[in-house]
C-alpha cells in the first residue's frame, strides 16, 4: 500500500474538527498577523483573484474578500469545507468566495490567480510537509508576477543553556533501564522466560522515539545561549518541491555563545514574512514569528532538542551546525534531523556531537 | 480508498513497539492468567499443534511450547515477529515455535491445528475487532474438536453510583459553551468575523467526541450500584463474524439497584474463560476478569460512560438496558453503543434515556 494514502487519511483527519480549527484561530499572533498582512495591504487584494490553499474555516478567504478581492477560491480537503461555506455565508461573502472541497493537487480552477494565501507552517516550520502543496498550487495556478502570502520563511536554530525539560528527559530515559531490568526479572522469575536479548533494542527504541525526539516548549529569552541563527531561508516564489526534498547538501549555521554555560540542547523556530512579490510588493511588511524572544507565544511554541550529555560552552565559543532535514520513511510528514555539531573557539574544536533528532 | 487499509496501518503501528508489548506483558493478571491456563493444563498441550493468533512478543507460544506442544505457529502481522524470533531462540524453543510474519487472514500453514491461543481482547471486550481475526483463523485452521484459549468471553454492564470522572466531564463540557462564546466574541471583535453559526456544530462535536465517549477507569466495588449483569456471552467455538457484526437484534440486560443513589453512569467490563473444547476440556478452568470487584487491576481497566444528567435510583429499582454494539463507520475497530435505558420498579418506569456512547 502506498504510505501516502494512510498518511493523508491521518493527516487530514484532525483538521476536520472545529476544535482544532478553533485552536489555530485562537492563536492571536498567528491569526492577527495574517489579518494585518491582508487588511493593511488592500492594494495587494483590491480586485484580485485569490486562492486560499487549505482554507480550513475559511478565515483567510474572508480576510481577503474584506480587503477587496474580486473572487476567492477557498480550497480545503476535509469536510471543514462544508462548514466554511456556512461561515462565509454568515459573513455575506458567498458571492465572492467559492469553497472548493478537495486537495489543491487535484482540484481544477477556472483561471489563474493573482495571489495565493496559505497557512501551511508546522512545528519546526516544515513538519506536515504542507508547503509542498502550496508550491504545487503556485506552479498550477499562480499568474506570472503574482504574490504568495506569506512570501518568505526562515527557520532558525539557537543553543539552549538551561532547560529542565531536557534534564527530565534524561532522567526518565535513565529510569527506563531500570524499568527494563525489573520487567526482565519478573518475566524470568514468574514465567521462566528470559527477555534480556531485547534490552538493547528496547533502549534503542526509547532513545529514538523518546530521548531524541523534539519537545514542544515555550522558551524564555534567558534560556538562550545566543541569538537565533538562520538555518534555512525560503523564498516561496522560487523554491521547488525538489529543493525541499533534496537532502544531499546539508544546511549549516553558526552560533556565537554569549555566556559561560552548559548547553542542554538546541531549539528550532521560524518566522514568515509577507512581502508580496517583486512586481507587487506589500506596502506594510508584516512578520509572523515564533521566536522565544518575541514575547508572543504561539501554538507552535518552539521545538527543543536535547544534548545528552550537555556541552560545556564558554562565552565567545562558536557552535557550528551541519544539518540535513529528511522526511521520515514511515510518514513523510514527519521529520528527521541528521546533525553534526562542533563547539569551540576559532580553530580549536573542543566538543563534537553527531546524532539524529526527530520531529514527530 | 478502502478504510480498512488505513485502519490496519494505524492499528498495527502501535504493536510494533516493544514498549507497548511490555505494557501488556507487565499486566500480571492478564499474563499470569494465560500462563496458568496453559501451564496448569499440560494435557491440553502435550504433543499438540498450536496456533498463536497475534503472537506479539511470542509469550503465549513460549508458554505452549513449555507445556509440551509439539509444534507452535506464532503468527504476527508486525515487525515484532522478527523480535519474537530472537526471544524464542533465547529460550531454546526455535525447534518447536515457527514464527510466521503476516496477518492470520492471509498466511498459510502446512496443516490444521489442535489448539488456538490468542489474546485479542480490547477495551469493552470488542474494541479493536481483533476477535474477527481469531474466528477467521478458527475457520481456516482449527481441527474439528480442537480448542480455543480462551474458549468463552462475557461482556458485563453495571450501573455506577458515584463517579467524579463523570461529574468532571460534565463540568468541562459546560465550560466549552463559555469557551465558544469567548472565541466568537474575539473573532467578531478583532476580525469582524461572526462564527456564531458554528455554535451548535461545535457543541455537537464536543458531545460526540468528548461527553459521550467512554473513559478508562479503575473503579472500586463501592462505586457500583449493583453487581454486573451479562450483556453478551460468547462461545468462541460457535460465534461467527456475522454474529458480531449483526446489529439488528439489540442486546439486553437488567440490573437490580442495591441502594438509594444517583446513577452517574454505567460501566462495561469483561471476563474470558479457559474451558478448552467439549471434546478436550481443560482440567483447571481459569478465569481472566477485568471486573472492578476482582481486586486485580488490569491494563484494560473498565470503560465508564456517563448519564448526563444522572438518574435518580432507589434500592430495589431495576435498570433495564437495550444496547446495540455497532462499529464506527470511520474506523471499524472502534465502537458505537446505541442504548436505551429505563429505570423504575416493576411495572413503573420513572426514567428513560436513549443515547449513543462511543468507545474510541
Ligand atoms: N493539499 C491540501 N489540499 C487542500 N487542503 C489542504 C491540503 N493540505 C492541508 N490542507 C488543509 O489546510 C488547512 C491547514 S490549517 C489552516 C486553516 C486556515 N487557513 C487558517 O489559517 O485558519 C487544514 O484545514 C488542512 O485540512
Ligand atoms: N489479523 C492479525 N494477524 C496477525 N497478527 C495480528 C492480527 N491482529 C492483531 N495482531 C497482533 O496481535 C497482537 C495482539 S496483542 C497480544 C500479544 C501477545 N500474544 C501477548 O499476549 O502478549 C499484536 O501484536 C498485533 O500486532
Amino acid at each position: 500500500k502506498p504510505p501516502d494514502e494512510t498518511d493523508n487519511a491521518n493527516y487530514f483527519c484532525e483538521y476536520a474538527f472545529l476544535y482544532h480549527q478553533m485552536d489555530m484561530l485562537e492563536d492571536e499572533h498567528r491569526t492577527g498577523s495574517y489579518f494585518n498582512a491582508i487588511a493593511w495591504n488592500p492594494d495587494s487584494f483590491k480586485d484580485k483573484v485569490v486562492l486560499d490553499v487549505g482554507a480550513g474555516s475559511g478565515i483567510l478567504s474572508i480576510f481577503a474578500a474584506k480587503a477587496g478581492a474580486k473572487e476567492v477560491f477557498a480550497v480545503e480537503a476535509t469536510d471543514m469545507a462544508v462548514r466554511s461555506r456556512k461561515i462565509i455565508q454568515a459573513q455575506g461573502l458567498s458571492h465572492i468566495i467559492k469553497v472548493v472541497q478537495g486537495t489543491v493537487e487535484t482540484v481544477t480552477l477556472p483561471y489563474m490567480v493573482d495571489v495565493i494565501i496559505s497557512e501551511w507552517m508546522g512545528y519546526f516550520l516544515l513538519r506536515e510537509s504542507m508547503l509542498d502543496s502550496v508550491l504545487i498550487a503556485r506552479d498550477r495556478f499562480l499568474k506570472p508576477g503574482g504574490a504568495l502570502f506569506p512570501s518568505h520563511a526562515t527557520l532558525f536554530l539557537a543553543p539552549v543553556g538551561s532547560a529542565k525539560a531536557c534534564r527530565e528527559k534524561q532522567q526518565t530515559f535513565d529510569g527506563e533501564r531500570q524499568h527494563f531490568d525489573d520487567f526482565n526479572d519478573a518475566m524470568t522469575n514468574y514465567y521462566g522466560s528470559d527477555f534480556s536479548c531485547m534490552r538493547g533494542e528496547f533502549l534503542e527504541e526509547q532513545r529514538k522515539y523518546y530521548l531524541q525526539t523534539g519537545m514542544f516548549v515555550n522558551l524564555t529569552p534567558k534560556q538562550l545561549a545566543s541569538g537565533g541563527s538562520p538555518l534555512l531561508e525560503i523564498d516561496l516564489l522560487r523554491i521547488t518541491v525538489e529543493d525541499l526534498k533534496d537532502v544531499e547538501k546539508p544546511l549549516t549555521c553558526s552560533m556565537r555563545i554569549s555566556k559561560d554555560t552548559q548547553l542542554e540542547g538546541f531549539t528550532g523556530y521560524f518566522n514568515v514574512m509577507f512581502r508580496g512579490s517583486p512586481q507587487n510588493p506589500t506596502k506594510e511588511v508584516i512578520e509572523l514569528t515564533t521566536a522565544p524572544t518575541a514575547g508572543t507565544a504561539t501554538h507552535w511554541g518552539q521545538q527543543l532538542f536535547g544534548f545528552f550529555p550537555p556541552l560545556q560552552a564558554k562565552s565567545g565559543d562558536v557552535l557550528e551546525c551541519r544539518l540535513r532535514i529528511k522526511r521520515q520513511k514511515k510518514n513523510h510528514r514527519l521529520l528527521q534531523l541528521e546533525a553534526a555539531f562542533t563547539l569551540g573557539s576559532e580553530g580549536n574544536v573542543r566538543e563534537k556531537r553527531e546524532d539524529t533528532w526527530y520531529v514527530d
